[in-house]
């Protein structure tokens, strides 16, 4: 039997991804429509007062391309607080011109991979804490796509021992380093949770280092042989006016 | 020809997850809405009958995400009596504001790699038979992923000898009994009923034991080399109240 | 060149997978409702005819699960009499309240692999009539599923000699002859016809019997490292009055 | 560099797989139904008109199973009359009682690793004419199904040397000239055009003789190794009245 | 860690595929018809502006075959202009008759892979800036597919040596040299914006070029042992008039 690493585990974090059916939306009396549009940002204004009391976070992102309109990530303490806000979300005026698009489930997660042993108490650290219920800046760019290790004949990671493991990883995490302060990142576990095994939610103001640091690590071999990807998803912040501007027709 | 693993078969389980078409529901007449909701919880109410009776089970969870807004998930002696709640279903009226999205259908099932040899019979054995024919509790949450043993070049399960397949199940077997009281599992097979090979349904009531369960398991050969795993689907329970204020506008 | 396999081909089969729009079919007037009902009854009993003067036969068995409602499996010496029988199907009343789910087409077959040499004429003999023409019992249940010889690798069935294939395929053989009596299976050819290269039907009044004998299979080399398994659809049978209750709201 | 075969290019094919859309179908006025059926079948003389003078030619078939209902086979020199065709179609009436079921662009090829050496023009050559803009016999049946040449491990047909693809297409060729008289094979490219790398479209009066030379092929080393397969699509011959009759209500 | 290739990153690009609604388009009253037609030409025609500016480019053209009707593909500075100029689109009338198909997010992209040493920044040379911000031609066809490089087994392009690569990626530059003054062609790299790693779009006034030069290159070593393909779409130009005439009913 293999060692399977030890993580800590934070915040719940709940991807919602929707396509707006405009030519529904576009039907809709322009008063009505305006209402749809209040209490939709009423909604989101409640989901900020989490944020403000660091209970909780979101962004809210419009997604490039066909993938999706929209998309509304949010972090809470438990799972059941994120199925109460996807409810409260669906029974939104609004929600009845959306199409779901994408959605995933998962946990910010850190792995103990790079960290050194200790006798502290991991969730007390404040350098930890504040990774594991992280506040989201309200950067000008987000990406996100899941990912899994994989388990291919002669490619496989969960066959590898923890020490080549955590040498693999080390290179993998210097790579990230090389990135602070351009992109920040958020690593959610969803072994159990969701179809993949992580998700990675980056954020920016400069798009293109998305595009750099990913294909780096591409190079780099626990992605070039041990890493399955699945759908990237790009967007640009609303926030504001632009949540609004942003359904007007 | 190799030797295959001899099963004790239970009651037939039909897992039916059901995305609700929100936007209709909502367009209909609250009085309508209402008598719509008391039938379907009418409905649950009777199934609640086999479970005091111990004729069968069920257990009824809201889904986090897109993947499903809900799952019924019934239990019974024969397929047949799963035929009819799935047809009785389909004719209430709250059926008409569903999608399907998912079923699964199988039995629950007990292989023999980890029994000792015996000249009882299993199933007069108690042990066995709270098994093969659970009493679900109800926990606060639910985890169902349908899984396959690989069959892929080196990676074939199905070609290993009995006595390999026992000592990898041992092993397995071991993590499985570190959750025990913390995680309730069922395995039920679906070969020849349903596109994998089993179904497993975790309850619990601290979901972060599902993602610690499957996450250390995954590091074991037989999940690490043999097994493919299909979709994750994680719910919070509707019971009481709460299967009426779901439905509520 | 590798040797094929000779093959006796009996009739063509379409195997027709629907779900039923039951919101829609709720909608309908009763009266009409009941005139859709018995025309389709009415069809499915001019079927019957065919299987009475054994120019032909049928089965009509409703899924379990949501792949679909029911299965109407027809057996004709032609494929434009399928053809027809689709064409017919299709401008039937309630056809316009069933949705395509999966269709088969393929025809009953039987390989040489397992046969004798012999210079009469196969098709004169009786026994082999009997299996390329076959009478459709009105067993409880039924299984189908389609399936590939692999071609992958190490594991490709199509670079073994006639010789290691007739080897095998004794093997896997005796398995089935071990269900005789319990399960009854029509084995069909879809190459060049569909999208797999068989379709798998089996015939039981205990349903255990599919697991029992796809699960015994999986462990014989045939299968374990040549087969490619499609979706797998169970059902229970309609017959006689159930034909119409099923359809009752 | 590896050396690729020169082939030869003639008419341009679109493959146009449509289902109908029957219920609303037979909802459309009697009238209007005949008239856009006569639109229709007026638009199919057209085609017809090119296949006379041999500046195009056409197929039309109904598809057996879900797959479609019907299959439009149009042949042109340019990439731009088909798209015009389909174009027209779809401002047709019937197109709006259609749904998209399948399409495939290619263009007729003859490749040349059977073809001998020499120094005529082969675009010149009568033999090779009557293949590159065929003339489509009104057989009874039709075959239709895309495919590529693996690249996989060990099974990759681009790196093989044009002296092994040679002599492994010549064995190839030989089963398909066994069924010569029974059998007319349209061979049509695709690389750069459509998802797989060529589409075969084969044409008899005897539904079997399809897959006989199918299966006899797949024990090939060319499509047992090197082959990968799309859906397979078989359909019976819209020729005269039968145009009409299939739209009838 | 392997050396990642460094990338020169030009404009953001914008693929677009969309079906037309053409049974909704028709019941539109032809006065609407024409205005939100001629919304829409209004509206290539301000990119057209951006074009003549060389602030940007754009290029529509008409789909062959089901895969989509119709393709936009934009060009522009930043991903924000890309994600406005979708957003104007979804808000045309016309819009609301399109059915979304596929989409895909790039930049512009040249790799250092043939490049030489040089002390210049490559962002001021003339010719790489008509790489990285081209303009479009007007040609007759155009050809759009997304593609990885494999990471697979023996068959990892990430696992190989720059060395290798580079060698690897001179051979496969002569090949499209092959076709300079026939097809010309854009690179656009998608890692971390969108699910393939490159999008490649070709134009040409001669459609065969496509299929010649994707045939020839699969048998260089770069695709047949290192490339993995997504859709390809193939399509004819709508300029000027053409543009409405497609409309028209």
């Amino acid at each position: 039997m293999n060692e399977a690493a030890i993580t800590l585990d934070g915040w719940y974090v709940l991807h919602d991804f929707r396509q707006m059916d405009w030519a529904s939306w576009k039907q809709v009396d322009p008063e009505l429509r305006k209402e749809a549009t209040d209490e939709f940002v009423a909604f989101l204004d409640e989901l900020q007062q989490a944020d403000d009391a660091k209970t909780g976070a979101h962004a809210f992102y419009t997604i490039v391309g066909q993938k999706a309109d929209f998309m509304l990530m949010t972090l809470r303490p438990t799972i059941d607080e994120l199925q109460e806000i996807e409810a409260k979300f669906n029974k939104l005026t609004i929600a009845d011109f959306t199409i779901p698009a994408y959605s995933y489930v998962s946990v910010v997660e850190l792995s103990n991979y790079l960290a050194g042993e200790s006798t502290e108490d991991p969730y007390q650290n404040p350098h930890v804490r504040a990774r594991l219920y992280p506040e989201l800046q309200r950067s000008q760019y987000i990406c996100f796509y899941p990912m899994d290790k994989r388990r291919n004949g002669e490619d496989n990671w969960y066959m590898l021992s923890m020490e080549d493991r955590r040498a693999l990883m080390a290179s993998h995490g210097k790579i990230g380093r090389g990135y602070a302060g351009k992109v920040k990142q958020i690593i959610s576990g969803s072994v159990g949770f969701d179809d993949f095994e992580w998700g990675v939610t980056l954020f920016s103001d400069d798009v293109l280092q998305f595009k750099k640091l990913v294909y780096e690590m591409r190079f780099d071999e626990v992605s070039a042989r041990y890493a399955e990807f699945g759908s990237f998803f790009i967007g640009t912040i609303l926030a504001g006016e632009k949540r609004v501007e942003f359904f007007n027709i």
